[in-house]
This record gives C-alpha cells, structure tokens and sequence, in this order.
C-alpha cells in the first residue's frame, strides 16, 4: 500500500531548487544531505507511463533555445502576454528586445522565480481570470508546447474566448505545438487509440507533475498536429493565419482575431 | 482515474536506453520523435515521494567516482563478487586492475549492458539463487548504496547467510551505505517516524522503481547508520571490522566472516 503525494505549487517548487542550483541564491537540493541532487520534473501520465524532465531547459537562454522560440519570439510584436511564463526564459528575451511583455502563471513559485530573474511585469492567475481585469494584448504566446493548454474538445471555446477577451484587434497567438500522431512507439499509439476510445483526441494527454513529496491535480494537456488544432478553433473568434512546421514534428501555429 | 504501470525490467530497458546515449549503439531515446530525451530513472517511495536520476550516474569512470568509491575498489581482494553489477563502473575498474570479479544482477537487462561493456563474468540472479552454486568468493561488494539490499529486520538474516554460503574462509563485505538520520528535512524524518510507527527501521525505505511505461514491484532498501547495522549483524556469520565514515553521512562498512 502507497500514499498519494500531497496536492501542491510543483512547478514552483521545482523552479525554486532548480533556481538555487544555477545561482546558488536559496538552499540546493542535496542527496543525502551532501550530494547535489539535480533538480527533474516529473511527468506522469494516466496510463502509468512517466517522464522526468531536467528543470534546467526552463532557465536556458535564447543560444541554447530550439530555432522554432527564436521565430517565435520574432513573430511577437505590440503588448505582449507570455502564457505560461515559467522561469522567465521568453518574457527575459523580449525585454531585452525592447518588447512590452507581461508573463503569466498560475504557479506563484514559477511568478517568483521569474520576478528574482528580472522579469517585470507578472500577473497570477489563468487566462480567464487575467480577462476580468483591464489588459489588453496584441501577442499571446504559448511556447514551451503549451498549446496544450487548449486540454481538448470541452476546453479550448473557453480558453480561446479569454484569449478574444484579452485581445486588441488585430491580436495573434503564437503557439507551440508536437504532432502526437508521427511516432510508431506501441506505448503512444496505444494510448492515442485508448484516448479515441473514451472519446477523446488522440494525443489529448491527462497528466499530472510530481516533484518530491508533492503532486498537481490530473489535468488535460493537449498534443495535436495542426490539422486538428483547425477544427479545435472552428467557430471561435480566431481564424489559423499560418502554421510554420519547419521544426517537425514541432510547429508554430499563428492565429489572428477575426474581424 | 490513472492506471498502475506496467511491471517489468525497469532498471534494464533505463541502462539500455541510457547505454545507447553514451556510445550511439541502439536506438536512442527521443522526445516528441526527434529531440534527444534525457535518461532518467525514477524512484517512488511509499509516501508519495518521487525523485528521478540521471542515469549517466552509472556509466561514470573513475575519475568521477566519489571518494568512497575508490577506497571500497582499494579493499577488494581475492576473488570479487560485486552485487548489483548495474551497467558495469566498477566490475570494470577492478577488471582493469586484475582483480577477478563477477557481476551479479537480478536485471537481465543490466547485465546486457555490463556484456556490451566489456564485463566478462556475469551472474543473473539474487545472493540467494547464486549461493545454490558452486561459486565462491573473498570479497562482497555492495557500492551505489547496494548495503540497502539487507532490507531491514526481517530479510538481513537470510541475506547474510546467502553471502555465509557463498562466502570463502576469511571472505569480506564492503557495503556502502548512507546515515539517513542526519537530516532535518521534515520530508525524511516524517517518514522516518512513519516507518517506526509501523515496526520498520526509520531508513526501510519502500520503494519502487519507473522508466516509461515500466515499473517494478514494491521493494525494502535500507537506508541505516552503522551502529544499526550492527543490531543487524548480530546472530549472522559476520562480524563488523571496520566503519569508514571518512565522507559521511556516506560510509563504507567493512564485515568478514567469522571463524
């Protein structure tokens, strides 16, 4: 018999060590009280297959960066809203660059870590709620493979209406997504036909994050090729402009507010 | 709702995954189908604590051991056995000096990688299973904290007697093990509490190992200070000699048999 881990701000917690491990700022991580222990995110899935993740890609800076953030990061133009901010690694960049950026998360340690980093403008909160206040935006970006955000069928006319609430006219979403469907590894398929099974798309993966004693709920999180990210915004306020697969299976799929 | 994983070579299929990294030979793990994934095995402890670990930890060569490592290499004499032969480091050193060993291994997956290696004398199975043959050695070794391996109460008699068996006149164990009472982390000395509560030693951590889609049984890996292991000892065919706290909370115990 095992205990469920204790429901908690994982992502915040990870950064936080994984923080003090690149600066030394705060207590590292330590295996047995001496060792550092490397600080690695952990991603499980519901059908018991799990990932660990080294917290140091959240902190890499744009020389380490995959070429497709960098074109990313180029498409970005007026007020920018970073989903998803993270350790700050986008939001740090388009200061740099000059680009008005306002990062947002729902983990307050992620907010931390991101403030501690220099990132300036932060706002706690999901894209809803961020919508019931007073800013507005020309650029969404969803980087870091977070369009999956959008979970699936249910959410993504919710999740694409806070962002047509948060948008001035003309506003695009640049997001990063991963074609699900171009493997041939039994364990993915089999779970993409079990998803499809219970109705739900293929690569629409329910997860959740571990990181030492603590655990987030189970949450959808959606891998889909752009095909389907089409039919997914049908009857939304956005309308696909252009999808940049040079990066397959990962791609940049830009979206314009209509009208 | 989630499903359990699967149970299965799990500290096989991470060591083949990671030996491919390490020299190209062998499909290399990918992430999302073309960018290298990081190796990581992922250890779950009955409370619902996760951690996960590089596997390149064991691949290192010498000149990237820890201290203790070389001094238990040092005291290695006559004919080795060491226990848990994992991907080979140090069957593979003492080789390299001349000193005969055998790697032992309940994962028929590690003792590929040890073959690929370059290891010669490779044993699949427990002490126990072993001890049924004829093979005889001078030295035990128990490295990478492979003391936790005795379990706790109620499995260190029969284990000891296992290596009794296997075990020439004179013969030694070099076990590693590491003090889990130094810290004041409330994470380890809740579960250290926890466990007493039970009748468990603090440090019988209940453990289970993940890769993927795999992962083993539950399993008793002790983690005790020297002066437990003593307690443990006691009544068995051994006798405690020597207790090398040069790096501690890690330490190196040496046994020999009595008589």
């Amino acid at each position: 018999m095992h205990d469920e881990p204790r429901i908690g701000d994982v992502f915040g917690e990870m950064l936080r060590d994984a923080y003090a491990v690149e600066t030394g700022v705060g207590p590292r991580p330590l295996a047995g009280g001496r060792l550092p222990r490397p600080v690695i995110e952990i991603i499980e899935r519901d059908d018991g297959m799990i990932n660990g993740v080294p917290a140091q890609q959240y902190f890499i800076g744009p020389e380490h960066w995959q070429p497709y953030d960098h074109r990313a990061v180029d498409r970005a133009r007026g007020e920018v809203l970073d989903i998803g901010v993270g350790a700050g690694r986008i939001a740090l960049e388009l200061q740099d660059r000059g680009t008005p950026v306002t990062g947002l998360d729902v983990s307050l340690g992620a907010l931390r870590v991101s403030r501690a980093r220099g990132v300036r403008r932060l706002v706690h909160g999901t894209v809803d709620e961020h919508a019931a206040g007073e800013h507005r935006y020309d650029t969404f970006l969803l980087l870091g493979n977070n369009l999956g955000l959008i979970e699936g069928r249910h959410r993504a006319a919710d999740f694409l209406a806070a962002l047509a609430a948060l948008a001035r006219p003309g506003a695009q979403i640049i997001a990063q997504g991963t074609d699900p469907y171009r493997t041939t590894d039994p364990v993915h398929t089999g779970y993409h036909e079990r998803n499809r099974r219970r109705g739900r798309l293929g690569g629409q993966l329910r997860l959740r994050l571990r990181y030492r004693e603590l655990a987030t709920d189970w949450f959808d999180y959606l891998f889909c090729p752009a095909e389907e990210l089409v039919g997914l915004i049908e009857g939304s306020a956005w309308e696909m402009v252009d999808v940049d697969t040079a990066d397959a299976p990962y791609y940049l799929a830009t979206l314009r507010l209509v009208g």
